[in-house]
């Protein structure tokens, strides 16, 4: 059990991003750190990431470091893009041209050519380009996914998503540098709680149902004056499979603590899911009774019992879900390394074609939304 | 402590709806049922009547009954129009020229014109026309109200209401014509689920922010095939007082049993509320932590002291909540028979504008939804 | 239906008990409240018993209306005592042995040796002879007594009671007179918090197993000093079918508002269910998934069934709980009127047994409690 | 950022706390696994080793590892002992013996004797001996005792702990080798769920609250008939702060999945946790209202703060309060590396003394339940 190798551009000192992935990607052994751009001030990020233990293999920028690894017999087995949005295209893109497995953080571009870009890389290099949804990992929406699949609750009418939280309600606080460059598309883009949180919302819609999203109509609001774009927004929308969506993101919900749910509704049950109680999934069969899933229970699906850590009862948590995104890769890439199929359980890690759809109906959002909420294709280009 | 003397038209042997109004209008000892046409079948209706203790004021028809106690010297101080939706108009506006207060089963008419018109015979009679809106009888619902009235959560941002269940979702009951009728055009009218529980969340968001309504834009579906009329509605609105508005009601969410529930987000304050937990407000102040109001709490409001019934800790449920309606009409009714003033904090009960606004916005609903979710004046002509 | 004449001693004006029972007689239309003596002042009980419209059927005292309603041919059907404590005794023999059906408040006597005289007096005279253990009409805790009854969770193993508030946790309002009087042995007797809301946790121990008693020992603390009773207390028991009991009792549990809950525990399943969420109750058959009964569902019991008012998804409460006791005894009185068998699912009442044994309970724990929890006898000496 | 070097001995293939170990040790990247004795036949114990990594420090016991790790100059910094409870005693002494710090899997002693020879080797040597009850590692559960120490509820009053699950339940499954061996003397010593869970919740009484258990009383049943042991046990104690205790312990609890959860009560406040929300913790002051404390919140203590990995709103759960032992090792270790004061807030790791305290109160559980539920002496000689 070697383990694979490692490595993160951005996640500098005092990041939040950065302490998260390593502890995702370390937490079951099965990926070392090993080589690290983390600061783009070139001898900060070297120092700090020889004080992580990264030796020589700390880099100042991430050119050096793609020039590094690229020339070590030993290099990195997989590379974490957590820089600032507006870098990930460039050096998603560098590292798949120079054939290395890729795990970007969200957004994966900033465009909807340029994820378009990305896709038609990734196919041509025949390398991972995974991108980090990471509320997918929980074992208990792998369970809901599998549980659709294998057609529990019959065919799929009607997803109900939802992202709330009250973390940018206060007025006093909006001009906080922190908080302002969300709602500034100078630095923001086109989108800022739809894009930051919804979006996450509209891929577990998608995980889950294993379907698309064709088109939506928006309903977008600044409910503090001061703000360009969006705090609040209510998104409907058609899936391919038929399945009618809706979608609520706010960051102006006091009282909210993250408010991160899902619901789905099919011919023949419901099932229920929300972050706050992520060791729950409530299940009603068409004429049954409300039965409450555990997470750990006996007998859930392989999707499930791979995704669970401890035992029934004992709760788990976002942290461990972010680690499954991880554990997926380390199969993925495992399985590459020895020529064989993969473990279909597995293959879960959301990937370039999702963070491309995600951009393209994060501009459908905005544009429906200045229109009054006209209905316009959520797709991008390539897949319309 | 003489009590008021109430009839009711409709209700018949049965029925629900019958004994919820007697429950409610008996609960509190302030009504004596006095007077009734019970049934659209005369003999039916007397020999029900006079088993319930009627005597000979069990009519057979309600323009028997309109007679008869309009002869009287001790004719009834109220009438519940309880009979099925098509009637509500014509009853309504008979009992009111004839000088009686009427407390109207929802809808309170098939069409804006008869509501506006319901409004100005209202007007011109003097007397109460009340809308049985029942859902915003619980305490602290009226408690939110009082909160959100005396500023705080500051000025209202946002209001989140649903009301979504899966007693419908069942296709092999489709046909069923106890549920059937509900989806039929020809005997529903305009809408379906919207108009039999969506206006009782828009209601409510109405009710606890104290604003109406302007517009709306709607995207409502047919889960099931067979069904003309919608069984899922989104609705996005505006209301009066710069706040905005999102409501969701479904008929085939399996797994939720009532799903009537607020939240409502101000510039300094959130709240949040759902039938299922009646008893609990939860509140977080901005910056704050999240607090259990809990009903019969001391220090609370007036519009919550007065219709709260038993100590904290024990629950409440919707039949109290509707004998909150008739304990408002009781003080109603009885502060005028008396000449003085009424109590403040009983004149909640929600009365013909709100009849009509809500038929108003319920063909909005539908004509939006028609319209691709195109953004319509929700007001009726008189309030334009 | 003419509705059964109902009256009330105690309960005067500005009690909270008498509206309670006028609102638990009066919810159905059952019963008529005809006669009271709802004061010891004479004067001030005939006023308000006139202005409650009892006429010349208010009384001046017990005693009055004892002789005057004897005296009449239609005579009330049934007496609620409603007096304090220490007259129960008294005022329930006189009435059953004029041949009235009486509920009584809890408690039934002050001692077990009266008690014992109270279920000879009601054997003897025929009478109903309840006692008002209120929470156990509510409908889930009728269905969870029918579960267990039709094996549902097989042998019951064990049963966990608790009734834990935090009412009386203030120092500072200690001394109180409205708190004080409740840890005076003068006042109350033997125990506080055990004799006020514990017992209403072991009658439902009972109620819900169809066991009784039999055993005890108890742990009882004052965990405010100046307290000579306890405010606090463990109790350990046996049941005559073998089942194990545990029960805790609080009053200064800062931060449970009620805090009546219980769960079972049987060879084949669990069920539990607490007053804060009545209208659900969890059920885990063995081997199998957690389950929520809602109130109100097809198919649950005949119990369940004729204690439910409203459809599924609306929450019912206490004071319809309250109710189904004097539904319970509606039933009982019109059926030995009518010469018929009474419905077998509303022969569900307390009755004199109840009271009596849950004396003997409250005499054992208080001496077990002396006794450094010895293990005592807690049947009373007439069932043993 | 040089690694602490950290070994195991048991924990092999196949296990369950193997993994949590290497999970909890890791997480952080505080720790790095460098050697172990793995299993007690010595060529899988090697082979397993060497496939994790271990090299020529994967020894083939735990007498081995002892003498190779004490010959090298860059021995392991901690050793965890994760063997059959049986060996704990005799390992964990020689290893401190030895001059390493160890944490050892709980029960850290089969005897009370051996106990109190723990805690004086450990004093001797000034070595670290900390007992994994991890449970205290949750982020509130720290932040509660912070609360209680900074004098948050006042004096405490009452403290009522539980620990319930149904994982044992089956009376079918109860000869499997897996359930039976908990429940016979000869292999689980004196006390089968009280040692093995309910020591647990006894555990985090002491640590919230500061204070020592001192007597108990216990009731101690085998709901299954084929147990000696006990499945059920409800044990009432005193602690030496004036503190009175309640807590029930059960393995037959159908429909409970965990069930640890404790609740305490003071002269000025309440605060609840249960394991099943553990990223919530209910807080009433004296006179106040029920307040949510949500984990990652501002403001909380520094015992809160340095336990918590991810922003607000995010769970968390057991396997990052499982690391938080490690890191309070890590720290205390380090601190003693680098010859400074360790930082206190994470000075809370439990100890030898813990250990010890709960092998006195597994005895003394055990000796009351047999002396039909006699108050024992809980506390060792040592500290009587």
């Amino acid at each position: 059990m070697t383990k694979l190798k490692w490595g993160m551009i951005g996640g500098g000192e005092g990041s939040q991003i950065g302490p998260a992935h390593r502890l995702g990607s370390g937490l079951d052994g099965l990926f070392e750190f090993t080589a690290g751009a983390l600061d783009h001030r070139a001898a900060e990020g070297i120092e700090y990431g020889q004080r992580l233990g990264l030796g020589n293999r700390a880099y100042g920028s991430w050119q050096d470091m793609l020039a590094g690894e690229s020339a070590r017999e030993d290099r990195i087995d997989l590379v974490t893009v957590a820089t600032p949005n507006s870098t990930h295209f460039e050096i998603t893109k560098a590292f798949l041209e120079a054939g290395f497995h890729v795990l970007c953080e969200k957004p994966m571009t900033m465009t909807v050519a340029e994820g378009e870009e990305i896709v038609r890389v990734a196919e041509k290099s025949g390398k991972i380009c995974a991108v980090n949804y990471g509320y997918t990992g929980y074992s208990l929406v792998r369970h809901m996914k599998a549980m659709i699949a294998r057609g529990d609750i019959g065919k799929v009418r009607l997803v109900n998503a939802e992202f709330a939280h009250g973390h940018h309600a206060d007025a006093a606080d909006a001009d906080n540098p922190r908080v302002r460059w969300r709602y500034d598309p100078a630095q923001a883009g086109v989108s800022a709680q739809f894009a930051d949180c919804g979006i996450h919302a509209m891929h577990m819609a998608s995980f889950v149902t294993g379907q698309e999203v064709t088109k939506l109509s928006a309903d977008t609001v600044s409910c503090l004056e001061m703000r360009v774009l969006e705090d609040d927004a209510m998104v409907n929308f058609r899936m391919d499979g038929g399945t009618v969506g809706r979608l609520w993101t706010s960051s102006i919900a006091i009282g909210r603590q993250h408010g991160l749910g899902i619901q789905v509704f099919g011919e023949t049950g419901g099932l229920r899911w929300s972050q706050e109680q992520p060791n729950q999934l409530y299940y009603m069969p068409l004429g049954g009774r409300l039965q409450v899933i555990e997470r750990g229970e006996a007998n859930l699906s392989p999707e499930a019992d791979r995704t669970t850590r401890v035992t029934i009862g004992h709760a788990e948590g976002m942290p461990l879900a972010f680690a499954n995104i991880y554990k997926d890769l380390a199969e993925a890439i495992s399985a590459r390394k020895e020529g064989r199929e993969m473990d279909p359980a597995a293959n879960l890690y959301p990937r370039a074609e999702d963070g491309l759809r995600s951009m393209a109906a994060v501009v459908a959002v905005a544009e429906s939304g200045k229109q009054d909420g006209a209905w316009l294709d959520a797709r991008p280009p390539m897949f319309q």
